[in-house]
């Protein structure tokens, strides 16, 4: 029976964090000072949890225990528990090795990651990690161990069959809802590709939020697996599964200084493909003006790192530098993208940015495949039909209806139309704006939330002419987006000719 | 009216963090995410607190507030609160320059210090903050802009008279009690030291620990300028005034990693001494095994440093490389140490190395203001008493007892003596083996915690020679201590042969 014991008080807050509330008399007794860890332990049961000191909130003798140590614990209130000072998790001494710029071996990443996805680190350590893995940075060896360590310390799919192919985008352009089209299409022609999707964060929808509007998209690691080999082809929301779960609480700590560290973003998007067993990838670099990546330079060093890492990996990875400068296609919004992938798969007019995208990057998978021919064969796919039939085995599949069309998705109850002022040309479309009047609209939530361009970069409009409709679901929500499309500068419309200088005419004297 | 209206529901958590507990959907309804901000109103109140979400604590309409953020609402559980998003503050911006290597402005110096203080920054962006200054340095001039926005952010001294004389050491070395010595020379001999000190954090005790054996040592800034200027000398404790108060939030995010950015260092040693009106300074720079200063280049960078600081601040700086390696003068623990200044000051027989460092340290302090015969001056005013006088003026002065003699002070009530097992010379004096069996014997909260060396470097021992007497205020304290002191390496005993290498016999053929 070692340590001092204490009384349980309280405290109603669910918190993934392990936090243990003292008494400041008592922690001085202890020589405990905030942020430094305690094994808590109960007939049997412990947890570590980290200080927090109060002279209020509990008296000396007892302590504070949110919700979730309470119940790691067994205890109610007024039990007793003992306390014993622990040591910090060894990753803390890892991560300091990152802060001095320092190589960290296999074991240490390991170490770090496991200590993150059992929530063993505070805010302040997970912090120091993020930021010194962006400073300092990490070799291809350590991102590869980083790699297989998210892998390792979630669920995976493996496959008796093969080989597995997946494709992802590194994401930026808004309206990519290319997925909707490569998967079908790609399945239809024989390949399995267990495809797993992200929701929004400050984009206006992702992929999982897209086809939600068709079909259920959180699935099971097993679902995912028998859909696909029974398929061909799957479209799962990837927060649903637990693979690569250290990635959300890596980017928890990301988020607040909207830094992305290249390892540890090239290491998340791997670590998912290698956790559903993908052996061969593509990936999609959109490029442009309010993309990730900003020039060609750039994007050649995304496309080196992924394929190095594949090769790190066992994976065999491909990559696409593809336009991202505007929206693909012309809606925007989870119930319109879904939409007019319907009309694209159904045969209908469709813009060409879409259907170059997808058919493009459906073929580079038949090329991966040895197909001769892979953009006509990719094409053949979607004009016979054969592509729809496939997304409408996946929507049932996934326990949607297979009789849904274009014309029965729903887009918001009201909408209004943004017009043109002046005449001229689209010199650009502000892939920001338009993502940030989508979102004031009421997406990713609102599914019938959109915006649908008209035009786009270099078409010609009048005066009067619209350029683009928002939609909504609420009324108040619509009219919030239509006040945020008069401040900001959304689509640029100009005359071909751009200033004119003036002749200079001198004004006094010869200065 | 703006933003949209939520019950408050109360969060019985006393915590600086400003937190608002929201229902997940209501968080999505907003776009809002984990560690966004919220502007919450009422009544024309309103705080920016820092969003949590919940799926069970709060129902959706509700927004859980912990204490002082409903407290500074004035609000009671179920009152009606507005809410709405709010921007991050522009210093995470700052922060996240300095992340990208960037050098920062006086003004968003001071933008990230105003804002850590006024305790609007997560520990994640606290994190990143200390992390990025720890990788990325900082320059002297964002040195000294660092410097003067703690000193901005929190109270200061000022006098009408002058010049104020100050000196700091910078950690390491156990023992260290010389400003018990040091401020009541210089104070008898004319000089004006508003001296601050710190209490104990990882060492055995500080001097505030000290001191408050003596007197009390928590005294308001108008006394700290009244008795220096009445009887020229003070010994406060730091943490008892609001002086450089972003010192004790910065270290909060310093502490889980053990690190100690070097500019924040400087910094904080500087605007503490900067915020009481010190024009003069003098650094202690403890140098040696198991102190924070290794070897002799790392004391002169300290000492260029601080005197580069100290003149792009307006103070002059003066440093003394001092010798660290065990502890200074025999005592370490509060009471011991306060009795061991006591027998010094009254001209008791004493260890030399602590009235060798004091009164080298009173001189240099002394030759600072022109004296010509420092040193002589330093021990005349020792052995005549008359800083001993000086002393029970300052006792006095800030409310203890001034009759109080070394033989008055009371020592732990148990004891026990430590030996030596065989015949030697001391070797080595372990400082961190010290500091760990102290505390175990309960210092610094323990007043009668306590390590009497018997022996020190180079002293010769024979066996069952006492090499140093273990104190405690309780029997079990003292049994822990006296059983770390079996485990642990302390004093090192070596005969002046320290290792034979017998010739090499070679067993077997010729490999």
């Amino acid at each position: 029976m070692l340590g001092t014991t204490y009384r349980v008080k309280r405290v109603d807050i669910v918190s993934d964090r392990r936090t243990a509330i003292l008494n400041q008399k008592d922690a001085m007794e202890l020589s405990l000072r905030e942020q430094d860890r305690v094994k808590v332990s109960s007939d049997g049961e412990w947890v570590i949890a980290i200080v927090e000191t109060t002279s209020t909130l509990v008296e000396p003798g007892e302590i504070g225990l949110l919700e979730r140590c309470r119940e790691a614990l067994c205890v109610e209130e007024n039990s007793e528990v003992r306390l014993m000072p622990a040591e910090r998790p060894t990753s803390v001494e890892d991560i300091k090795k990152k802060l001095q710029g320092k190589e960290l071996s296999k074991d240490e990443i390991v170490a770090i990651i496991d200590d993150i996805v059992k929530r063993k680190l505070s805010d302040i350590e997970l912090s120091a990690y993020v930021t010194s893995v962006y400073i300092n940075g990490m070799n291809m060896r350590e991102t590869a161990d980083l790699t297989r360590a998210m892998v390792d310390t979630g669920d995976t799919i493996s496959f008796d069959t093969g080989p597995i192919y997946d494709f992802h985008s590194v994401g930026g352009a808004p309206g990519n809802k290319i997925t909707l089209l490569v998967v079908p299409i790609v399945a239809a022609g024989g390949l399995l590709v267990p495809k797993t999707s992200s929701r929004a964060i400050s984009s206006a929808c992702g992929t999982a939020d897209i086809l939600e509007v068709l079909c259920p998209v959180t699935l099971k690691a097993h679902q995912i697996r028998s859909i696909t080999e029974r398929i061909g082809g799957v479209i799962a929301w990837g927060g649903g599964v637990n693979i690569a779960p250290a990635d959300d609480l890596i980017i928890r700590a990301e988020y607040p200084l909207s830094i992305d560290p290249h390892p540890q973003l090239l290491a998340s998007v791997m670590a998912k493909k290698k956790a559903v067993g993908a052996e061969r990838l593509l990936m999609d670099i959109p490029m442009g003006p309010e993309t990730k990546v900003p020039d060609e330079k750039i994007a050649r060093g995304y496309a080196k790192d992924f394929i190095s890492l594949g090769d790190m990996l066992d994976m065999h990875v491909e990559c696409a530098i593809t336009y991202g400068g505007q929206p693909i296609g012309r809606a925007i919004g989870p119930a319109a993208e879904a939409r007019e992938a319907l009309v694209a798969l159904e045969g209908k007019p469709s813009p060409n940015s879409l259907l170059d995208k997808a058919l493009g990057m459906a073929a580079i998978l038949f090329s991966m495949d040895g197909h001769r021919d892979p953009l006509n064969y990719a094409k053949e796919l979607l004009s016979s039909g054969k592509a729809l039939a496939k997304f409408k085995e996946i929507i049932e599949a996934q326990g949607g209806d297979p009789d849904v069309t274009s014309e029965t998705v729903k887009m918001g109850k009201y909408s209004a139309q943004v017009r043109a002022t002046k005449d001229g040309y689209v010199s650009s479309v502000s892939n920001h704006a338009i993502v940030k009047m989508v979102r004031t609209a009421g997406a990713p939530k609102d599914k019938g939330a959109a915006l649908v361009l008209e035009v786009k970069e270099g078409d010609a409009v009048d005066p009067g002419d619209v350029l683009f409709t928002l939609y909504a679901d609420s009324e108040r929500k619509l009219e919030k987006a239509v006040e945020l499309s008069r401040k900001i500068k959304h689509l640029s419309v100009e005359g071909m000719i751009l200033e004119r200088i003036p002749a200079i005419h001198e004004v006094g004297g010869n200065r």
